[in-house]
């Protein structure tokens, strides 16, 4: 019999590991990530907490804090609304702990303090937390963990908890989350007297292992790896805990008897594609990649490695979504990325961009950079309205919105960002992952720096217990140039990673104005630059942002003849209110110029890129459904704006992958 | 108030209709109906006879003859199946009694002749014939006509009644059904104490206007013309038949509950596109362009007009196909053709094929033979295996079969034939189609003969009492010629159309010899030559067929930029087998030439298209799923096959729109 020795304390090995810089120690001044940062704190946070509150006017009411009112004793209501929405507090809250390490904000401290007393009145006296259950079914507590959520829940009020703590230092909360996950513990586990079972819904996996680094308890590493390898043993847990519920029949909801559905399929370490429910994948691949980021074990840094490529290089959109199926909200197989019935729910793509973070700390090497940049820039990004007050739950890549609203299989999909959703799982999210851009920006260790986003901003770093500085002055991503300026209370020696993007071909960087040859530096997308840095030093990256045409894998059959326009790391799109309707009869010749331009009105300030295309003459076409002979085409003007703004004036049609003429 | 005067008698008007030529004065020689009619009778017929007695080893019992045999007391069984398969039996013998007309087969006679005894066990003293009520529930007749098909069946049972006595001359059968179509006369109408009602699936329309026909009684007519004329008149008849039963919840099975599904969102002469289930529509429009032949009613020919031109002009697929959505087997909206997730059912190509045979007697104009035709060569015979026994019953326009396998909004589409369904509606529609092939081939009254399909045959008709013969030697549509051959007793002067097809630009006619200017003498599609016909007189028609690439409308999205085949009336495809997988990555060069090869061997003899594409070199590309830069394209032959013989080989891709490289 195989021994599952995965439990072992010794697992945690990897000790120089690259951390993330901690949010509270980067400052953003202007730009891109500055503004969504200032938009997160007055419009974004406010907002929500009214929605949570169910204070927005025509939207139904979500009853989120009505559920922590009732589990506290403070009201006396039927409870009502979904199971999970706990967690939604929890993310919300999680985003404005993040926001407070930005901004002091009075007001926002006053309603978060008062919340986490309101939380601490709802949790019961072992630890457990969970407003449905409490209130609703006491009697039934871990009886479902397969569907009910309770320990996504709690792995989300564990994030909120180590977020409000690093970013206040305040305890309160990680006392609780502590409380609660020892008591999870207690529940679920190896030892004798434990159920040997694991959530239906990845996250806590990725709490747990926050709550290890925030605590330096490893019964909460343990507890993360436990879940990790648990998962997908035989007997299936899921079969096991059904059968004690009494569960004959396997009911046909979304697949969620079908263990793929879950990834529990089969155990992590023989897993080799990307499957089911897209947002459970994300975070259980993230939560992995913690593991192995933690133990170095090479087997699970395989079977990441592995995971990755199958998602980056078969089933991700160009936008950085992922999930090409409604039907379970999940992975397709490879190669079918179909663009009008896309999924790519923003949480999803907000999963891509926790995965590829993880990916690109187990191993420093841009093509993660390029893939969370990717993500984070596009399908993330227009899951959000500009206004911060809309939001898309599915991202698609093409939309015909008099198709979206008759056709049964494109009823997922909207073509207008809405106020909120019944299953609100993505405003909290992109609250929070917007909160803590500046985790995605550096990362170092004691003697490596290394700059993964460029944004305008000022980081602050302890090499060898001395203080750096470093200031980046950008408008990127619509900006070419990113001037770097190293502050150090004197000379230091320390290693500078700057990332070279994967789309960029002709990188520039002058150090303190003397030219540097990157390709003698540039390993696995980043210039290395070991030196002695001074204070004051300068340098200036030049990261040229052509126009450019992307093409899809052959096997990618919906793009075929098609093409997509990016730049730097921006995925454009054309919008009918630009460019008339019926964008899918526009054709773009292979020659064609394409110019960028930026405008500093439209649309938050933005890039937009202005060519021609061919578009059939209306005249040349008589009412006939088919004919033969060749139409005419005429040239007229087109305009792309970045994909993330589409939907933020009149609604219509919208496309990224554009038909090219080849000539 | 208005009035609904529309069951007034005095509408019986046209007098001079023109008529389809009966089976009975029509035999087919060889080519490819020829061939079709000997499948339908040597292999199809057994073959349906054996499934309907649930004798195909493998396929799951379908009951239906069984009905019979418990409803007429013969067996003591419980009632299994659906509760409209009364009328795959009744297809079946309608097709069973064409065959009789054609050939003389004592086997097949006997079969019949016991199998109308059966039903004359089954059918009620009172008239009444439906299995599932007879045997189930006696006390629930007439109570949901809306979903239950007793209208429907009753339509079928009729429909073959009238076949049998047409191709037989034996009333037994026909008697039954003016005993049923009197019992429901009885129930339905617009005279005090009957119910003003309709049924929810539309066919008895069709079979009362062919019992008046075969009858002469004006009774079957108004009925029909009630039933049409009556639908969507407000109250609405399925919200009071609802209410009756005492149905408070809407249901929302297949939007069974939404009127347009069954085309009663509004009265027939207000409705101006089509809508709802696509077989219905088809149904329904046939009926109501009967009535219009009949009447000569302006407003109702103006409604059929439009109705044509919406269907043909915009909802229509290249293959006569129609219908493209799956939720509610349902027209979508102007445009909207997807080709992998076409419905495209074969009884709506069928029904498509009813309703152009209809209106081409109410106008004579080319376009509705056009359409009749290409209907029946592609999304008809799509529906059937060459081998007779295996059927679609969606014939989508491209198949990629893993995502077929794996994407649930693909999950009605099958890549191969099967051999049977639990809704068995299309293979012995097809069958009984195929069977009366004969009335869709020539249109006459007793001074003009129109040639409206061309096909190797014999027919015979009286042209003011004096008998005319008409031979076609030809092997269309693989051929450009057709001789035909005229023979009277004497010199006899009548009018003689031919039908010149909208596909063809240079046809050629000649009259024993004689080169004749077609354009002087066509007019909407015929070529009407007038003169004082001799026996033995001979034109020989040249009907050019070059391979055409035919494009569609700017607005039909799907296609931009791609093109079909088609050479004659005959739609063409891409098989995997004969090019390789993903044919999505072919681009047909606009310059390329397409030559067109007859293959005796292949596929039942077929006219095959050969030419060469570009296709991606692989070694051009690493395996990057985006990437910039042009791609090198490999010249590859290419080859395709009738769209209607695709997935009679080795299972795989099949694509009907293909890319075009423009040059």
């Amino acid at each position: 019999m195989k021994i599952n020795n995965y439990n072992n304390k010794s697992d945690v090995k990897n000790t120089n590991k690259l951390k993330a810089i901690s949010v509270k120690d980067i400052k953003f001044n202007a730009g891109f990530w500055a503004e969504k940062l200032q938009l997160v704190k007055d419009v974004v946070i406010p907002y929500q907490w009214q929605a949570l509150n169910d204070q927005v006017p025509g939207v139904e009411p979500s009853h989120t804090v009505e559920h922590f009112r009732i589990a506290a004793g403070e009201i006396d209501r039927e409870y009502q609304g979904r199971v999970y929405q706990d967690s939604d507090l929890a993310k919300w809250l999680e985003a404005a702990s993040y926001s407070l390490a930005y901004n002091k904000n009075p007001e926002l401290e006053e309603i978060t303090e008062k919340l986490i007393e309101l939380i601490e009145k709802s949790q019961e006296a072992d630890g457990y937390l969970d407003t449905y259950y409490t209130v609703v079914e006491p009697e039934k507590k871990w009886t479902n963990v397969r569907d009910r959520h309770e320990m996504y829940c709690a792995g989300h009020m564990i994030e909120a908890a180590v977020a409000h703590y690093e970013s206040t230092g305040k305890r309160k909360l990680l006392d609780m989350a502590c409380k609660l996950a020892d008591h999870i513990d207690s529940k679920f586990g190896s030892d004798k007297g434990k159920v040997r079972g694991y959530p239906g819904h990845q996250e806590i996996e990725l709490a747990l292992i926050r709550l290890y680094r925030a605590t330096g308890d490893e019964k909460y590493f343990n507890l993360s790896k436990f879940f990790i390898e648990e998962r997908g043993q035989k007997p299936h847990f899921f079969d096991q805990e059904a059968q004690k519920r009494g569960e004959k029949e396997k009911k046909h909801y979304r697949n969620i008897f079908d263990y793929q559905y879950s990834q529990s399929h089969l155990p992590v370490r023989e897993q080799k594609v990307a499957i089911g429910h897209a947002v459970r994948a994300m975070y259980f691949y993230a939560g992995l990649t913690d593991i192995a980021i933690e133990t170095g074990d090479s087997e699970l840094i395989k079977v990441a490695k592995r995971l990755w490529e199958n998602v980056t290089g078969r089933q991700m959109y160009i936008t950085g979504g992922v999930g090409a199926e409604d039907n379970g909200e999940a992975f397709s197989f490879d190669y079918d990325l179909p663009n009008d019935r896309a999924y790519t729910e923003t949480c999803a793509a907000i999963g891509l961009v926790f995965w590829a973070q993880r990916m690109l700390r187990l191993e420093l090497d841009g093509k993660y950079a390029d893939i969370m940049e990717k993500a984070l820039y596009n399908g993330v990004m227009s899951g959000i309205s500009l206004d911060g007050e809309k939001y898309f739950y599915v991202n698609p890549l093409e939309v015909w919105p008099a198709a979206t609203k008759k056709r049964y299989d494109l009823r997922h999909v909207e073509y207008t960002r809405q106020q909120w959703f019944g299953c609100a799982c993505c405003p909290p999210n992109i609250a929070r992952l917007i909160a803590s851009i500046g985790q995605y920006v550096y990362f170092h260790n004691n003697k490596e720096i290394y700059l993964s986003l460029y944004t305008d901003s000022d980081a602050k770093f302890a090499i060898n217990d001395r203080n750096v500085f470093i200031k980046q002055k950008t408008n990127y991503p619509w900006d070419e140039n990113v001037t770097i300026i190293i502050n150090t209370e004197e000379s230091l020696e320390f290693s500078l990673g700057l990332r070279i993007p994967g789309w960029c071909n002709q990188a520039g960087l002058k150090i303190n104005d003397q030219e540097i040859n990157l390709s003698d530096i540039t390993e696995k997308g980043y210039a290395i630059i070991n030196r002695k840095w001074n204070n004051g030093d300068q340098l200036v990256l030049h990261l040229p942002m052509s126009v450019e045409r992307i093409k899809s894998h052959p096997q990618l059959r919906y793009n075929i003849g098609k093409v997509t326009i990016q730049r730097g790391p921006v995925v454009y799109c054309l919008e009918e209110i630009d460019n008339g309707s019926n964008l899918f009869d526009l054709k773009l010749p292979s020659n064609n110029k394409l110019i960028a331009e930026y405008d500093q009105e439209l649309l938050g300030g933005i890039t937009i890129i202005r060519g021609t295309a061919l578009r059939t003459d209306k005249e040349s076409w008589d009412s006939k459904l088919y004919q033969s002979g060749q139409e005419k085409m005429l040239t007229v003007p087109i305009m792309l704006i970045p994909y993330y703004a589409w939907s933020n004036r009149e609604s219509g049609e919208m496309l990224v992958w554009i038909k090219e003429k080849e000539l």
